[in-house]
């Protein structure tokens, strides 16, 4: 019940990269990692074979859509997320709070919780600290997170003060449940969410507030929703170095490919983004080399894979130009087929780091990816 | 280029199934068998390797829609409809003359041919007997068929005999082009299509005139319109015993499983249908005991697989529950779980039926199907 939740097995020489490995109920995960996302116990188009083929360690999902349907009752009866998706690897569940702000027409926050409307049939509902740990108990999910107050963009000091003070106050009442329902015995591991804003004080203060509490580990929260690039990663270089090293940072739904390589070489060691799979449905394979839109014409007679330096069943089986008439003609083949070779870079590119900061390497890997891709982060 | 197109193995003792291999330029079919419908180069859902992984033997495509879309010249610098979807077993190709005139919403017919707008971009195209060669040919299916005139249901007598007219007239025109250009040479097998509606004297006249013009093997056409289900065996039992018992027979269009199993006890070799991932889509699920309609209700909490005798990986893996949750939830990895299993039920269906007819055991087979499946066929 002690096991030690995260084990640093080495450090880059020149950059902050750091390879570790977290232990989990459902076994190891190696670090740096990224989390295909399965808001609805699915990674879209996915099956958890095709998961397990691509060598994908963890998935994300969803505590409000799962809350919703199919419901809890239905949860406990199977035994939980693992056994309702039949997936034996780790699980991390987001608190669902972003989702009850986001995807209701009615919801109001109150230091108490957040009080909704379900988009589905318009049932109300209340989601409280210790209520989303009630229901991540029920899923079972191997990294839990708190509900939190995830400030929007843009944001005035005042109202990111008020989101992280609610943040930190949410944090001790969720860990104090956490602690009281014996999710910790359990083997469950708990993460605290930095907000604050574009503010370097207000980050700074939350980052402090939330290390006190001691949790398994740590989340940037806040970001991606729609600050600019630059105030991103100023948001991760003002928190990363307050964050203890011996527990594993979490850079929220971070990302571009880019954007994971750099966060990488600043410290960060995990991810989760529904890009691979959503520019997958718009027709965007990302490569070694930037993004290729398929749709484009002048694939239409391409006889080339998606990625000429991917190995992925995809690549090795099937042609730019038959994938793009496939999602011209709206067939989910091509859906599909685009959303497994995203994942399958996304999850390659990880391993490639992990073995970039494994051979001291990390920064001229990151360079030439930057050079590649044809990144504008190399001038960050 | 006089390899026998069809090498009859076996014929059941107290039925008239019969077990058979046809010979293509891809490989052997071993018949009876069942043809998934990859209408636009793909069968919905399914990736080439997934049809592999199932056993399937054989796919139909669709002349029409792969001619306005990627159109001819795609297929010529890929080389033919195998390379561009990545298939090396054999094809059968329709006609296109069926979605010229059903999917249109102007088209005229006349001896020569079809004229029709696209239905995609409203460009004017022309089929006739020899051009639907001329777009096989680029195709290189294995089983090509030539253009009719498909009567509708209801439809009189007089109506008919038009389309039963045209269909020869046309049928000899097709088979001279067919030589003329080399197609046989190529080791493309030619059919044709008996039509004649619901009338006996029709349907026969129809069958004698196409057997005089000796092509490599027959289909009965104009049966799936609309018509009963009694009407669509009499007319098979019209037809079927002036067919040559050296040449393959192809129920198009057909069927629900126990029509395929009633149609195979008839003398029927072949079939294909959308019916597996139309019905898989729509939440209905094929087993032994019949169709399972997976959004009922009473699923909601059921652990048990789709099929509790189905070994195929969908029902190794999930459970009602879980897939009912996915197609509540408009999720493709539902629909996706559906169209495999549905298909995988169809071609070891067909297995069955192979087996059976080897082991002179067709009619008990066949009454225990009737009977576990509660089909209404068994008082036919």
């Amino acid at each position: 019940m002690f096991i030690k939740v995260f084990k640093l097995i080495h450090r880059d020489a020149k950059t902050q990269a750091r390879r570790g490995v977290i232990q989990t109920m459902h076994g190891q995960v190696q670090s740096p990692f990224f989390m295909p996302v399965a808001t609805t116990a699915t990674v879209k188009t996915m099956s958890c074979v095709d998961l397990y083929d691509m060598q994908s360690q963890i998935v994300l999902s969803n505590t409000y859509h799962l809350y919703l349907r199919p419901g809890l009752e239905i949860m406990e009866h199977v035994g939980g997320l693992h056994q309702f998706m039949n997936w034996d690897r780790p699980i991390l569940t987001d608190s669902g709070g972003y989702q009850a702000f986001s995807l209701t027409k009615f919801r109001k926050i109150t230091d108490e919780g957040i009080k909704f409307r379900s988009h589905v049939d318009g049932s109300m509902h209340f989601f409280t600290p210790e209520k989303v740990m009630d229901i991540q108990r029920v899923l079972g999910s191997d990294m839990v997170m708190p509900l939190d107050e995830c400030s929007p963009y843009p944001c005035d000091h005042r109202q990111a003060i008020r989101g992280l003070k609610r943040t930190t106050e949410w944090a001790k009442r969720t860990k104090e449940h956490f602690h009281k329902t014996g999710m910790h015995k359990r083997g469950q591991r708990l993460f605290a969410i930095v907000q604050g804003s574009v503010y370097e004080d207000l980050r700074k203060r939350s980052a402090e507030e939330l290390l006190a509490l001691e949790v398994d580990a740590y989340a940037i929260g806040g970001v991606s929703v729609g600050e600019t690039v630059k105030e991103m990663f100023e948001a991760l270089n003002w928190v990363v170095p307050l964050l203890p090293k011996d527990k594993p940072r979490y850079f929220m739904g971070i990302g571009l490919p880019d954007q994971m390589v750099k966060a990488v070489g600043l410290g960060i060691d995990m991810f989760d983004c529904s890009i691979p799979t959503r520019y997958g449905r718009h027709g965007s394979a990302f490569t070694n080399r930037g993004k290729l839109n398929i749709r484009n014409s002048e694939f239409t007679k391409d006889l080339k894979p998606l990625d000429e330096d991917c190995d992925c069943p995809v690549c090795r089986n099937y042609s730019r130009c038959y994938i793009r008439h496939l999602l011209n003609m709206n067939e989910i083949t091509g859906v599909r087929l685009m959303s497994y070779h995203n994942l399958y870079f996304y999850i390659k590119l990880m391993e490639k780091m992990r073995a970039a900061i494994e051979a001291d390497d990390y920064e001229s890997f990151q360079n030439k990816f930057f050079a590649d891709y044809n990144s504008e982060l190399v001038n960050f």
